[in-house]
């Protein structure tokens, strides 16, 4: 059977202001309403007799990967958590491992949770095409046909042919220069290397026990001390971590005897940029992209989007990327835009934390908003999904004042616990044990205010958690 | 005696999106701390024996005038408020007859507000020499020596020499175009209209009399129905808006046989764009002007400006204006930002508000900025000046919540009046009489939770109100 694997990985960088460490490009909306990874999930589930996806991902994002999931109503294979970040093998093998433990005859295909691919129909082809080879052992990367010469990306020279439509890889190469890149394109034999592979775990596995050894022992220590968690798979970080570091195309596919390629035409792209956004959406007649609340005079070429409840206006621009957060924007030649990773680095040096969180924070129970700051208090927006609750908390240093704006709240304070409905309010007082819970079918909205001398958010001792934070 | 007289007109669309029609340039902080209005105050202050200066203002901007004054701790010699715009020479008019009352022999030297003088030493010698001619009953225009071809400003042709610095007017020229600005300014014997003049009350008043007679005697039927209150004169909307509408310049300049120019170089500039902004400024070596948490890589010529908690971050830009506000960002190229015209008239047509107020509204009590809203509710951030109260109000679709952060608010709702000090929060249910008030020395602070369907700034019932609001 075909089990689609997600892999949800990416630091957020290259999109920033939009992408934060904390919410990398795959969960954003870039193109439409969903995000990257909610199109690759239902591009995976319209396959012939895809299984429920299998996601792998940070544990730091494991409740923006669960709540996307729900809200496309997708059945879920399950959620893998790496402890650690340690590239896409181990991570590959961890999924086989899941997939095979219920069918041992499983096949994988694997892919970037963060790529678009706009001709569906095409990459559905290669898929089935890719099913006749990994039927016979092989494991198969998806190559897509060059459009330009492209320096961002690793290539797949193909060898001999294999079947209608698959080849052997001939060689990896790495990101070429520019004139190999275009020497590439012309030759017609090379594709972009584009992360996605289809094969039998099992096959992945006795590849890896071949060519990896010490990789697939720490992996499978890791795994076989796994803990389940409704939809989430655990592992112990300490096992994981022992595991190499390394891609799948350094582990397996360059070494083994049986890598094929299947080259494809799909209209894919990687996003990696915000050029790559412009060039890959449907722009104005002015070659403009716009998203949000834009006004623009006599202004072409250029990508703009106004984050909610702010204006961006332009004048006379050409060929610009404009970005605004609600508390960041960038403003950037469009062929400058790859130089953002030195925006995110100094603001790395400056111990700033523009580069990790939105002001916007998703948590498990919803999300938090800060909207005001000033001497002494903070206000926040806070959301509370239908059935969640906060931890039973107490801070040292500030005291708070809700009012709900929606919803019926359900407040403990120290020993008392009652429902706090739309335009009501109450005091926590500083040192007092507290919860925030919503036991409704709608979202509780309320607004926070936060009075103290010491306003962080590592002013918090937990008592109790739900989602295992205390 | 002399008696500075500052004219603070505009209508705050040429420095969009900072300025706005209740908040033009006069009164933002451009360079350094204090704002043009009150460098012009404080100008006029330092010259040998100024008297206290007049402020001649819209009836909208009064609060700020007022608070402007109040911060730079100067005396001022009276607010007197224009019921209508009617523009300068009536405005002047009000004024001549106000220091006209005290002092029979006043002497005035009108200033508009918004403009930059960077070498006062050489303004001042101007005014000594304007002094002595008027002395002899000229009216005397302070003609700027032109740096360069300025098309945006009208000329001064100057002609036989009337005393040490000091010229008969040849004529007044309109803007013209920049082959006829390059020869004014290769002739030497042009210069641009500053709108500065230096002349005795009466005798502006007799050539008043002469060429303007209606406009006289509307004004000064407006002038002896005025009202005072505080340091503020208000006179009759009607009576005043009978007065014909007209310039200085074509009212009386061009029209009487004693005008006279005095040529001076001080630095002056009427900021009158982003890009003249820049002009004046003092830059960094890349020549960029940078205002607030600005992150550059690789940009150059630019003027960017962050607003409070918020991160502006340009890659590889040249020459662009970028100025961010809380509701709303401006990228123009730097030789295109007259067009900030274009972008207020799309304002204008869509029925909006970003062209009129900013996001923190100031009021006669201190002010509100609406840091939240969502369905059914809005969250302000409130500050009370100390000894300032609100109106005693009423709403008929809102209720409110209030928590104290700062300060002690004295609180009145329906029959009880207390007091609601930091971290203390109080209910105003629906159709409730309330007031705010500060009768503390410091500001009080406090977020405001408005709840209901419908929170327009137009749902208010004033009962009473110390600023003659009801």
């Amino acid at each position: 059977m075909l089990h689609p694997v997600i892999l949800s990985g990416g630091s957020g960088t290259r999109l920033w202001p939009l992408s934060r460490q904390n919410q990398p490009k795959q969960f954003l909306s870039l193109i439409g309403d969903r995000s990257l990874f909610q199109e690759t999930l239902l591009r995976a589930s319209r396959l012939d007799g895809a299984q429920p996806p299998v996601t792998v991902c940070s544990d730091d994002h494991r409740f923006m990967v669960g709540e996307q999931l729900q809200a496309i109503g997708l059945d879920s294979g399950g959620i893998i958590l790496e402890p650690v970040a340690r590239n896409t093998a181990p991570a590959i093998a961890l999924a086989a491992m899941h997939v095979a433990a219920g069918d041992p005859d499983a096949t994988m295909l694997v892919m970037p949770a963060d790529h678009l691919i706009e001709d569906e129909a095409s990459f559905r082809t290669a898929v089935e095409t890719a099913l006749v080879e990994a039927g016979q052992g092989w494991l198969v990367a998806f190559g897509i046909t060059p459009d330009y010469a492209e320096t961002g990306y690793g290539y797949i020279l193909r060898g001999d042919a294999l079947g209608e439509g698959a080849f052997r890889i001939g060689r990896f190469v790495e990101k070429p220069d520019l004139a190999t890149a275009e020497r590439y394109v012309a030759e017609g034999t090379y594709a972009w290397n584009s992360g996605m592979f289809l094969f039998r775990a099992a096959r992945y596995l006795e590849e890896l026990e071949r060519h990896a050894p010490d990789m697939l022992a720490a992996v499978r220590s890791a795994y076989e001390s796994r803990e389940s968690d409704l939809d989430f798979t655990r592992v112990p970080e300490a096992a994981f971590a022992a595991s190499p570091n390394d891609s799948i195309d350094y582990a397996v596919m360059e070494k083994t005897d049986r890598a094929a390629v299947v080259p494809v035409s799909c209209g894919w792209s990687d996003i990696g940029s915000w050029s790559s956004l412009w060039a890959v959406a449907q722009r104005d007649d002015d070659g403009n992209l716009h998203e949000g609340d834009v006004i623009s005079v006599d202004s072409s070429g250029s990508l703009v989007r106004a984050s909610e409840r702010r204006l961006v206006a332009t004048i006379g621009v050409e060929d610009l990327v404009i970005v605004d957060t609600p508390d960041a924007t960038l403003v950037a030649r469009k062929d400058r835009v790859q130089d953002v990773k030195a925006v995110v680095d100094r603001l790395k040096q400056a111990g700033r934390q523009e580069h990790l969180f939105h002001r916007k924070v998703y948590r498990p129970w919803g999300s938090y908003d800060s909207i005001g700051v000033g001497p002494r208090f903070q206000v926040k927006r806070i959301v509370v999904k239908p059935g969640a609750a906060l931890s039973l908390q107490k801070h040292a240093h500030r005291a708070e004042h809700w009012v709900v704006v929606s919803g019926i709240a359900e407040v403990t304070c120290d020993d008392r616990v009652f429902d706090l409905r739309e335009n009501e309010s109450t005091f926590i007082p500083l040192g007092s044990v507290h919860r925030l819970r919503n036991r409704g079918d709608v979202p509780v909205e309320l607004i926070e205010v936060q009075s103290g001398g010491y306003l962080g958010e590592d002013d918090i001792v937990r008592l109790e958690d739900v989602y295992g934070r205390s």
